[in-house]
């Protein structure tokens, strides 16, 4: 269980070669990333901006109207810390011009449009800046498939997509991300009140360890309950991790032509 | 050359076959396509019609206010053939939330933000509605990377992406798209008078048996030379080819725990 510890200093190595390397290959020397105020997205913040340097780096907050203030203010704490270069984009407009057309939707379609939202603002930033956009996705949340497909996971590459959430607060504390982001409760901010562990109805703690057995380990979910693990919580999570993994790939092409590769073009880059 | 030819009746059943498994699979039994009055989404929504009854699909027009009349009348006629149900639902409040803040940007920037914005609504619906928002890239777009990323590349499936634009036509014609959308000039309708080939510079025509040689038949590019076509045009066409390629592709995770597969929960699967 004790696996989940990492080597800090080697990880912020590993993961600052790969932000520079991500970025040179694509021919970019810039990156931008959505600052929410939370841990995930500060930790990304922190790696870029140490990786490119933060003249390099745009961040950018992009509140919708019913964002709390709080989280405005530990984007900028983010901001300032990085020295990255910063802009507000506000979403209430774009995502409105869905939401009002459907007033009585429910909180989980509004979180997606606001998420979707993001992700237009983002890619068009990103357009103007000439950088990459980075993304901000842990490793617990992409198991579980707890983001919006098209939203939140959308990025040109993922520098703490293989880190569990637990992982990420040990990485965000030796990298300097102030305290007051990484011990409040996470929370999507989608609305208001709304923490992620309410809604998931586990915590972070508990699940990391059940996944790293899953995952890394390859225990089957019989082996997980033997550990310890409540039966109905490994069902429940073996459940989440089966259902989103129409998030983790591209989607399917019938296939009707000769070749039958997904990606058939991959012979042109070694000649 | 002539191995662009298919066999339209069976591309027809395999399809239709690929449909009907896609959507049972994830638990579905209804679809969801935008129609745009082009071929690509007329096709596609005939072909899902055909799979899973009109009843169970809803084509669904998006305008921008820009938009043209005739691909929206052209629209209509493939919700008349194919007996699906239909809406039209606005993306100008949610487009031009962005757009109005940077009033300056360029017909590319609008472009991108109009078929993120047609994602966004698409898959608002689909959350409605029930049903799998079915892919409309033909394969000629998705090599050349003639797409919005997050935007009209967007699905859970796709049934087309695997035939080339010439091959479209064919099936297009083979199961009934009106004549009318199958001979006009292929747009993605973002601005008034744009066409497809004037922007890329060449013709599906050409640029389908080129790709047909490079990707189906693995010619080097200089035995695309020595078959005829010009040089620069086989450069152009490869670098696009190139140049697209993290758009068929899972973004990059760094790798910095002991698993490495881009998706490693996939052994959950057989338990």
């Amino acid at each position: 269980m004790n696996n989940l510890k990492i080597n800090t200093n080697l990880t912020i190595e590993i993961i600052g070669n790969f932000i520079s390397n991500e970025t040179a290959r694509a021919g970019f020397t810039k990156a931008i990333v959505g600052v929410s105020g939370g841990i995930d997205s500060a930790l990304s913040c922190f790696l870029t901006a140490q990786a490119l340097g933060g003249k390099n780096v745009l961040a950018v907050r992009m509140p919708y109207k019913t964002s709390s203030q709080a989280s405005y203010e530990d984007a900028q704490l983010v901001i300032d810390k990085t020295g990255v270069q910063s802009e507000t984009i506000s979403i209430t407009n774009i995502a409105d011009g869905l939401i009002n057309q459907f007033p009585k939707m429910s909180n989980v379609r509004r979180g997606n449009i606001m998420a979707r939202s993001r992700m237009i603002v983002l890619y068009d930033r990103s357009a103007d800046f000439n950088g990459l956009v980075v993304g901000t996705g842990n490793k617990t949340e992409i198991l579980l498939g707890y983001s919006t497909l098209y939203g939140d996971s959308a990025c040109a590459f993922n520098p703490i997509g293989n880190l569990y959430k637990t992982q990420v607060r040990q990485l965000a504390r030796a990298i300097g991300v102030p305290d007051r982001i990484i011990n409040k409760a996470p929370t999507a901010d989608l609305w208001p009140g709304q923490t992620d562990e309410e809604e998931l109805g586990f915590t972070y703690a508990e699940v990391d360890k059940l996944l790293y057995l899953l995952i890394d380990e390859r225990f089957t979910p019989g082996e997980c309950a033997a550990a310890g693990f409540d039966k109905h919580f490994v069902d429940t999570v073996v459940k989440r991790v089966q259902r989103s993994h129409f998030k983790r790939i591209m989607p399917p092409i019938a296939m009707v032509n000769s070749r039958i590769n997904s990606d058939d073009s991959l012979h042109l880059f070694h000649q």
